[in-house]
């Protein structure tokens, strides 16, 4: 039985991840659930799954916690809470399907403890990779991607020697405004944001689609993962989101991974790598599909996409400002406060004016986290209207 | 140094291993050639590769190739002329790249050796699959298949455990008349036939690909191979050629394994294999095809899938007696002897005629295959015009 530790358990991913660990609970048994705000789904999934253990954020939601469960569970709080979580309960897995930057320390601590993390925290790697593959290559703990494009990637490496890999295309759907004239992506609204055509997700990484910030980030993650230059890492734009990636090898072959967009897949195999178990459910059929579609990336509607490359290579803490700035901005753009055109502004902005340092330590990338967050949005904005 | 030996060099496989094998000299060495009629191209062959020896077919080019190289090379000939050259002469492995039930025997007696085969001579397993499993399952020898397709699916499961394979797809191009409208196929002319969409290749194997018979017998290969019952083989037509075929596992992912239609990749690692060499050359980009359709298939216009995949559920002598079947008609359909859905209708009449036996020796299979070739065209043609 292996004990597994999910940080994010009421959003999207952490919901399906907890419907992978029921369906095999015998194999699987939750430790510890930590959550942000969704109190009553907290309280629902604790019931479900009795955990050891839990932390949830939020101050309301967590008196109702401590006055149910203070007697039968530990409870975790406070700024270093989910620290303190991963390093008290012990697990063979964490899932870290967190979001936003808050991810990076569990993501190291679980490292640090000689954990299997399965990672669906994006920001872990975007901001913290160089560091994170430190500790990797000082025999730290295992990381196996939770994303559905870097676990389709997983799944055609399967073993294959990393000499033998020419390239690492990433799919991405092209999120809403694929086919939107340039002319009007500064009139596009939170609401016309929020609707993605092939993927069912959280708020955050739904406008990071529909900017493709969050393709950019995935290509920093590759980059870290797959320990691949940004010169043989691609983006093929395919509106269907049905082959999820593609590894290209040193004799021409093509492997890619396919399937319906349904997240439970790729976490069921970062729980199950590098095995599979079996998971009933419909089948994809490419026939009753009829066609799949490619294209390459506008890098000129989309240039997120572009500030994420350069951050990618310009390395060190540049990612975690572009990722700070990137936080702020999509913040900023729900709450009506910039235009959607504001958020590439705001993020290449953010990468022009950061002087990048060695990302080698937490104490440094969080720095260069907080300083961007701090001003970041009215610089730009004093800025832009001079 | 692996020596290898080639059966069917001048035809189109054998001469894109040869490619293959000048690209790696420090690696490979041809040991031995055969090929069937093409005089003036094996000459050149013997020049290229200096072989210890070869096969020729054909009575006055033999006649040539002994007066030129009798006093330097071994030469075989005559009917048993294929099985002594692979019994006499040693190798690592031996490509079969024959055409048609002739290399079956060549098969199984470098099988027999111990050998690696590089199949792409499909009779072998079509007529003697079931006795080639036998072989291999007692620790004879090791299969590796050539057809891009076979080969596509070796490399997408990559030592994944035959349990967690759900099904196996195939995909066809659909041939030259996917889209003709059922009235007209028996109007079809040779030259019509030959004129294939996507692949170059010989002319049996075309006119195979225009009635549907090659995916066929593709089916039965694949059921030899990876050991999967037909309820688990699939097919969709694909026009394309791009995606080669495709695996799904139990857990609902799929692999799929992409390139430009070009043999060279699938014989170079059937060498390689389970290894890949480096291959330059143009790359696929999906963004420059933009579009891979897919499709059912159309059982009612290609009627020679479906019995070739009943001759597979029948089993025994079954599959041999279909393929002698289409031998012939596909010969008399080449030389304007009969119509193009003749061959349909031999090969159908074949299977409801012929009562099959377990083909457990090559005895039995060659008996079948006699058999029918001595009289199909006659009994059919007779039957058809009464």
């Amino acid at each position: 039985m292996q004990k597994v530790l999910l940080l994010g358990s009421t959003g999207s991913i952490g919901q399906s991840a907890l419907n992978c660990i029921q369906r095999f609970s015998q194999r699987f048994k939750i430790c510890a659930l930590a959550a942000g705000s969704n109190c009553a789904r907290l309280i629902d999934q604790i019931e479900r799954f009795s955990p050891e253990a839990v932390y949830f954020a939020d101050g309301n939601g967590l008196e109702v916690i401590k006055n149910r469960y203070g007697q039968r569970l530990k409870i975790f709080e406070g700024p270093d809470g989910l620290e303190s979580l991963v390093n008290s309960i012990p697990c063979d897995i964490m899932i870290n399907a967190l979001v936003g930057a808050v991810g990076l320390r569990p993501t190291v601590a679980a490292l640090k403890q000689k954990r299997r993390v399965a990672l669906a925290n994006k920001e872990s790697l975007v901001i913290g990779g160089d560091y994170i593959r430190l500790l990797l290559s000082q025999g730290y703990g295992e990381l196996i991607p939770v994303d559905s494009e870097h676990s389709a990637i997983l799944q055609c490496l399967n073993g294959s020697s990393h000499s033998s890999i020419e390239s690492i295309i990433l799919t991405a759907s092209g999120g809403p405004f694929r086919n939107l004239p340039d002319g009007q992506f500064s009139a596009i609204t939170p609401d016309q944001a929020l609707k993605h055509p092939t993927w069912a997700m959280g708020k955050k990484i739904t406008i990071d689609s529909a900017t493709l910030m969050n393709k950019g980030f995935e290509l920093i993650e590759a980059h870290h993962l797959f320990n691949l230059s940004y010169d043989f890492l691609r983006v093929w734009v395919h509106p269907q989101s049905i082959i999820h990636s593609l590894v290209e090898f040193h004799d021409g072959a093509i492997l890619a991974q396919l399937g319906l967009p349904d997240m439970e897949l790729p976490i069921q195999y970062a729980l199950s790598f590098p095995e599979r178990y079996p998971m009933h459910g419909k089948r994809l059929s490419l026939p009753e599909i009829r066609s799949l579609d490619f294209a390459e990336p506008d890098m000129d509607k989309f240039p997120c996409l572009k500030t994420c490359i350069d951050a990618g290579k310009t390395g060190g803490t540049a990612p975690a400002a572009v990722n700070a700035a990137n936080e702020i901005a999509v913040e900023a753009f729900l709450s009506g406060k910039i235009k959607f055109t504001d958020i590439a502004g705001i993020t290449a902005y953010a990468l022009r004016n950061h002087k990048p340092v060695p990302a080698d330590s937490l104490e440094v990338i969080e720095l260069a986290d907080r300083e961007i967050r701090k001003n970041i949005l009215d610089s730009y904005l004093s800025e832009s209207t001079r």
